[in-house]
């Protein structure tokens, strides 16, 4: 079994098995190293497990704001049963199998970098293999969940994303600290799944990052739905004076909250910590910066890339999935000698802003920049809302639909660059606007497509006719 | 009150409010003559009724693709009674009002022309008001089932969409008579809501003028679901002894079906067959031949326009008020003597293919050519299909998920030519596709919208990489 190939990926979450697999059909040889599953977070502890979650509650919502359907109360352990499905109960054989028919050497242990172009793998049993990479080494291990210096409460054994997404039971009362897209997704998932006394802890308000009316009308309806909000909080202390027992969290403001269990979802940090970045001149557990075409900018020779959570650019499986794509291409590109330079062969979704669904209820999307990011950057903004409750086609979804649509227009080149929708089910919606953003559809073209009505993407329409087409 | 106006508008549909409105925006005065109710059969009896009845009907089996989620039956008469809220207990009022706030002179009464420039308006008194446009007159009355020479069809009193639309009662057995978009929603919504014993009988198959895929998908849910679908049977005679009673169908091929009611959705006709067409020498019963601009081509001096339904380019709602957008901009346009040649002053959207949602379970939807169409017409067509089960997101949408995606590409341009999904609650990613098709936006640059993980819309991907990129 020979120790060199043509490109060493380290991490074999979805970013590293595209470029694995994109390196390959460029006619490389690919050796994929990963210690924990092969699949990554994404496949077993994040969006995989947290949307089987969420459907069933999310379709719980659906249901009630239509008259004439009534439901009988979840079968928690059924929903969990599929869940545990989803994530192939935990065992990443279909995964591996998956990589070595790429075809692809599947290396399992942790992966560390041993200077330019050698990673050295330890298994289980504490054997080393060290790998040589002909021509490059992709880092992507991704990212883990930050636990914040608070007094007691590493110490409370708190969930992160990891724990709450693979749980076998629904906790009584769940504390959750943050106000992001984890906190809010699996806040909205246990309290629709039994957590009858779920209370979100934010120093701000909800989903921060994106336009305000997106964390405004989450919190609404989770203040509808019984979720207790408490915003403009921080936690000053954390007490579980009897491991797996009640946990008392202290607040800046107001009583403490006590609970049965506590999700901490503040941040992630990258997962380089152990990656042997020091053997060639960077610095562990930082990111690790890189260029359009995902190669490290610290490093000479060009050797190494990073997709995914470790480069920092955007914390998005798809994101890191397009980074791969982008990245096995260029490396086989070089290694051929090749032109390089190719439009194919940039990351250039990524400064447009990254596409993301918030699955909570409303949904919330967004690509591409909110208004004050784009006042920020200088251009010469013209912004458009629409109250998307007044959509003929949102109205015939149910009673009660609130919904929101923003528009962020470029006004000198009159085009699009930033969506935002919320609303029951709008996630399907985001991808005609990461289209219009990202290919910079001209408004005076897109007024020619023509939303079929009476669906919910009538509010195109709306959103254009606003703008003066 | 004047009788003489810049636009007369003969039908308050949608297409006919959007005249009346752009027009007024314009700086012209207009009147708006509707005969029955404003709003137009979309409000009353078709799009919105319709989409109200199958709403609770696609959730049902939406929830029955999720394990731990039970319902209890649907409730008919809750149903019906959102259904007559959607369309406003066949009450326009609220219409009326909004035409008067455009504003607009709203004459209710049947509309004819009179010759040139001239509408008559008769009364439901008998009295007759004859309109005169300085400017346009803008055809906007739609269309009305067409109910084939059948013996004894027509003597069987049958439903046809104007009456299962905004039925008080479900059949227990119903025979739907058609297998194109009315016929397929109708037979769903129906049996849905209780009418067990429902029969499509079709000449051809199911949704015949979209890619195969879609009807075959269709069919085999139908059959799943208990809805009986015949294809390849003409009938060839119908009896009903008692009015009201059960309905006799005989076919040309196997035994005759006996059942409640029968419904009619095998074509529409315009509705011009009393709209005075011969006073301007045009023939009655026919549609009404436009150019880009909505303007009557057999018409001299170009007063005379015609949107929606009438002219026959699409009989579809959204396109029927993206015409009247055209129109009643490019009327303005003209009375103002400025360039009426600009991109929005044409329909440009018609010619690429109108978008489409078919909102049965699985829903279809598809815009631009198919590939049939695409060859017929001469392009250099490749082809990408994609199983929608294999979709991450759609494995999280629930159980069995079984859809399909096709795109036509025109290999010169590489740009898609069309686009059709086939799946559970596709109909709001057909945006994504009318933007693509209609902008011609490249698929070097589609492939840089990168869709959301794990939503349905990942599908994008996937055609794109079964297309190489």
């Amino acid at each position: 079994m020979s120790d060199e190939f043509d490109v060493v990926v380290v991490g074999a979450g979805p970013a590293g098995e595209n470029v694995a697999d994109r390196a390959v059909k460029g006619g490389l040889t690919v050796a994929i190293v990963e210690g924990h599953l092969a699949g990554g977070e994404c496949s077993y502890w994040a969006c995989v497990p947290s949307k089987a979650l969420l459907r069933p509650v999310d379709l719980v919502a659906e249901v009630s704001r239509v008259p004439g359907l009534t439901m009988g109360p979840i079968d928690t352990a059924a929903v969990l049963a599929r869940r545990d499905e989803a994530v192939s109960h935990l065992d990443d054989t279909g995964q591996v199998e998956w990589i070595r028919g790429v075809p692809a050497e599947f290396v399992r242990g942790h992966g560390r970098l041993d200077g330019p172009k050698r990673v050295a793998v330890t298994a289980r049993d504490g054997s080393v293999r060290t790998l040589t990479a002909r021509h490059a080494v992709v880092l992507a291990t991704g990212s883990a969940a930050a636990v914040p210096p608070v007094p007691g409460l590493a110490e409370a054994s708190p969930w992160t994303s990891h724990e709450v997404t693979v749980t076998g039971s629904v906790p009584a009362r769940l504390a959750v600290l943050g106000g992001g897209v984890v906190a809010c997704e699996m806040a909205q998932a246990m309290h629709g799944l039994g957590a009858a006394e779920t209370t979100v802890l934010a120093r701000g308000g909800l989903l921060g990052r994106m336009e305000p009316f997106a964390g405004e009308l989450v919190a609404a309806s989770f203040a509808e739905a019984g979720i207790t909000v408490r915003t403009g909080v921080r936690v000053t202390g954390v007490e579980r004076p009897r491991p797996g027992g009640p946990v008392t969290v202290h607040l800046s403001e107001g009583p403490p909250v006590e609970a049965d269990e506590l999700l901490v979802a503040t941040g992630r940090r990258p997962a380089t910590g152990d990656l042997g970045l020091e053997t060639v001149g960077l610095e562990a557990g930082k990111i690790v910066e890189v260029d359009d075409s995902m190669r490290a900018t610290a490093v000479g020779d060009g050797w190494l890339y990073a997709v995914g959570d470790v480069n920092g650019r955007a914390l998005l499986t798809h994101m890191g999935k397009y980074q791969a794509r982008v990245c096995g291409d260029v490396i086989a590109a070089r290694a051929k000698g090749g032109p390089d330079d190719l439009p194919a062969l940039r990351d250039t979704a990524d400064a447009y802003g990254a596409p993301q669904v918030v699955f909570t209820d409303p949904q919330v999307c967004s690509v591409g920049r909110t208004e004050a990011e784009a006042r920020a950057a200088g251009f010469e903004v013209r912004v458009v809302e629409y109250d998307m409750g007044k959509v003929t086609g949102a109205y015939l979804q149910g009673e009660g639909y609130r919904g929101r649509a923003k528009a962020v227009v470029d006004e000198r080149r009159r085009v699009l660059l930033g969506v935002t929708f919320a609303g029951p089910a709008v996630g399907e919606l985001l991808h005609a606007a990461t289209i219009a953003v990202t290919a910079e559809v001209p408004l005076e073209r897109l007024w020619h497509a023509v939303p079929s009505f009476p669906t919910v993407s009538e509010v195109w329409l709306r959103l254009l006719e606003g703008y003066g087409l």
